[in-house]
């Protein structure tokens, strides 16, 4: 990819940055060809990887390198894109908002400072992946367990600080961040929470600060860099037990929702509830073209005929319940009873206890794959998603109503059906996967015409993303217009108070410093 | 009282800003009397009321009017210090922090927006009370558990807002705030969330905004006004366990801690557990007086008498657990398991279910009740108590060493022991009941030299507070000290941006706006 510059760059004053960040990194890590901006592409674009074009990439393996970048940033106004490990796939991956930003990637800052077995916490920094983390906690036979998102092979720590999702009990991850370590975007060091006391002894354990509390502000956020952070862990339990049952028809979900939400809300089932319906199952079994030869939608009498012939329901309830023996069986005849209310099937049970193999694929024991990646391929030639993912009350009301709509409207473009509800407590994250080959320019238009459509049909229902793709980050801010867009003049208020230069991450979820508010326009919207 | 004037605001403009007030919210809700100050001014004040006096106060009845009040404070820079029912008792009450502010009363904001009962939340003003909300719940026969503080006859809103804590598995107060209204200090109104959509259907569901989130800079904080805030509520019990035990010596707190911990962890037991030493019952029986008629602390010998008379542990467990009956069943099972290592003595077991009475004093049960204060009288004289409040993991080691550190402190300033410990999860809050007779100068004295004394030793062995008293704002938060005080730094940068005129509750947990930067010496330390 050839060079875009920032705005408001020069070529001196970006080759310059780039020579002082050699100093602080060494050579190797500035990276600046064409090939090296490739890498920082988005693998999944929705068009053109040149519309969400990198300049650069700059890779620091420590809080003082992050420092020194930063005030050179300043310096010569260069923005910068931190990232941890670049694996936002489906919302934008390694690539900036910003055309043209640098991308600090943090992929070099691979400490795991510290996990304490009993207290069930660790400390990491941005680059630790799902892996190394499961290897780290595998190799010291410490007894707990992650909680995993479907796609692990992303950082621990960019995952929470987006809002990412897993399916055990610690499945709202950016609720398990417990102090943070930040490089403020005028280079100074904070810490928060607890740890803002030198030697604080737990400073990963109590989740407030003395006075105003910031570690939900520096998530899905631009207001500084993470350079580490606490996050609670789960104990290990001492048996488990998961029950799986297929639920025949689409419009099921609703008294299925009705049934295990108040279940969820009252604790007796802690995990994050994860029902995605039918081509979640189908996709893991091979391409689009298996399935059904023709352009278009697989219609619903194939659909039907496919439900039948791999003996799959519309939706797939997969529950799975923690701890002692006896509280977990108690657990599971409460949810029997209340299923058998609908539906005569009954629960397949499978028990797993301390010691027993896990199940390599498994996110609800918090094991990290890669499998759900498979989706990538659905469509055939370079695939790729992306999520459209409103959050909804957890009740059928709610439910019906959005998955009616979003159903016809994806429909209406054609596109295959594939939705999850993962009931996270009172609400619900529907997770609406949109799958294209990348290649194909009237399907690409089709999912951003569709897409836009799909962001303004929930907004009229009052459901909102809690997540967009880079492309989408801006119509999805202007749809939080409470009072004439309150929350964007507290969000750029804040941020160009921290921010003067507008350095870091200018356009993330929408906000946008003063020095590049122009930007916003920029970059696919429809 | 007599007037003190905030500073650097002339008698002028202080009554040219009362009398724009009273056209604001009417003549009768400008308070500015002498004994207007006197019923703003701190009841159990360690000293002279005067140290922290209100110079008016002024009590708004709708958002508007509170908007209208702050552009107001900001024409004549007068100081607002809002409180929501100014019963922060043992931390200040209703007084300000810094002198000659005007406290702004939430009083009258008594709305109870909405209360769902099935999704479990509720949206409230910041004059509702714990019995407010307890008593509307009880008269609509919503299936919701509240859970309350130890002295419930404040606001539901600002005890969240103040990290306050309860007893239930909703015990962590400040976790459960879901989505903000707030009036910014320039008057600009904002909505946290899901909120910050017109009419978004999970404002008060989802826990994060789309980009950066605010709920938590909100709390135990002075950049804006909490105008309403979403609460979740927990879903009644089918039934509910009690399981008391008294634990005979002092040095059994370690294996209690150690026993209960990994269970409130792993979730088995899911309220957070209250575990107060035995002057927690004696101060329910009588005064001092009854049972010792000597001054400075009563001695050990006595002590165990006591102890033996009244059949009280030193420390007690009362735990209780929620939930269908054959869950809660095997859950106490598990407990008693874990405790039979320890201890011989069985739990007393009392059962609850749906359509029995409640005990009306019974905070696990989330019922308000006033109890508590009857510690106010222990020591006799116009009685009064403050909060000594570290913070330490929940683990033997680091409570033993709080435990003997502070109670050797407290020992050599021959002040009677009450201690506390709840385990909110992987933290314990350590709450010191001081009590002292507050027309008494040389125990006040004696009481603000122990303050300060176990303040540093605290800090010295890495536990911060986790909330202090106005005349301790400052000193606690000197102790949050990484690199060189940066949190500090972040909290007035925000503060600055957001009130450039330092209008709201300037030095709230020792957050100074610019404008008044020079008063932090002012108002107790030693």
């Amino acid at each position: 990819m050839k060079l875009t510059l920032p705005p408001r760059v020069s070529l001196a004053d970006f080759d310059a940055a780039l020579k002082k960040f050699e100093a602080v990194v060494g050579k190797e890590w500035v990276l600046a060809t064409d090939q090296d901006r490739d890498v920082y592409s988005d693998i999944y674009a929705p068009g053109s990887e040149e519309e969400w074009p990198a300049s650069a990439a700059v890779a620091p393996s420590s809080v003082e390198e992050i420092q020194a970048i930063v005030r050179i940033a300043n310096e010569f106004k260069t923005p910068l894109w931190p990232v941890s490990r670049g694996k936002n796939l489906g919302y934008g991956a390694a690539a900036p908002r910003m055309p043209g930003s640098i991308v600090l990637d943090l992929g070099r800052m691979t400490k795991i400072h510290k996990v304490d077995p009993d207290l069930g916490y660790c400390v990491i920094e941005p680059g630790v992946s799902f892996f190394d983390l499961y290897e780290h906690i595998q190799r010291n036979n410490y007894p707990l367990w992650m909680s995993v998102p479907g796609n692990a092979w992303g950082s621990v720590m960019g995952n929470a600080l987006d809002h990412g999702i897993g399916y055990t009990p610690y499945g709202q991850h950016a609720r398990n961040i417990c102090g943070m370590e930040v490089v403020l975007p005028d280079g100074d060091l904070v810490r928060t929470g607890m740890g803002a006391m030198s030697n604080n002894q737990a400073s990963h354990l109590f989740p407030f600060s003395y006075g105003p509390s910031w570690d939900q502000m520096f998530t899905q956020s631009n207001m500084g860099i993470v350079t580490s952070m606490g996050m609670w862990l789960m104990p290990a339990p001492e048996t488990s037990l998961q029950m799986t049952l297929d639920i025949p028809n689409e419009d099921d979900i609703g008294w299925v929702i009705d049934t295990l939400a108040p279940l969820k809300i009252s604790g007796l089932i802690d995990q994050s509830i994860f029902v995605p319906s039918w081509l979640g199952k189908i996709v893991l079994l091979g391409q689009r073209g298996d399935f059904w030869d023709k352009p278009g939608a697989i219609p619903e009498w194939r659909v039907q005929e496919l439900l039948k012939e791999h003996k799959l329901g519309y939706w797939q309830v997969s529950l799975r319940l923690y701890g002692e023996r006896d509280v977990v069986r108690a657990k599971a005849d409460v949810i029997k009873k209340a299923f058998r209310k609908h539906i005569q099937a009954d629960f397949l049970e499978e028990w797993w206890q301390t010691g027993d193999p896990v199940n390599a694929m498994d996110t609800t024991m918090g094991v990290p794959s890669a499998v759900a990646l498979q989706m990538g391929d659905w469509v055939g030639g370079r695939g790729a998603h992306m999520g459209f993912s409103p959050v909804v009350p957890a009740n059928s009301k709610h439910v019906m109503h959005q998955l009616k709509r979003s159903r016809a409207i994806i429909a209406a473009h054609d596109v295959d059906f594939y939705a999850s509800f993962t009931i996270g407590g009172r609400f619900a994250n529907n997770i609406n996967m949109l799958m294209y080959d990348r290649d194909d320019e009237a399907q690409v238009l089709n999912i951003r015409k569709m897409f836009n459509a799909l962001i303004e049909d929930a907004r009229k229902s009052g459901y909102g993303e809690y997540r967009t793709h880079l492309g989408w980050m801006d119509p999805v801010a202007d749809t939080f217009d409470f009072n004439n867009h309150a929350l964007r003049r507290l969000n750029e208020k804040v941020k160009d108070a921290l921010d003067p230069n507008g350095i870091i991450a200018p356009g993330k979820q929408g906000v946008w410093p003063s020095a590049f508010r122009g930007q916003a326009d920029k970059g696919v919207r429809s």
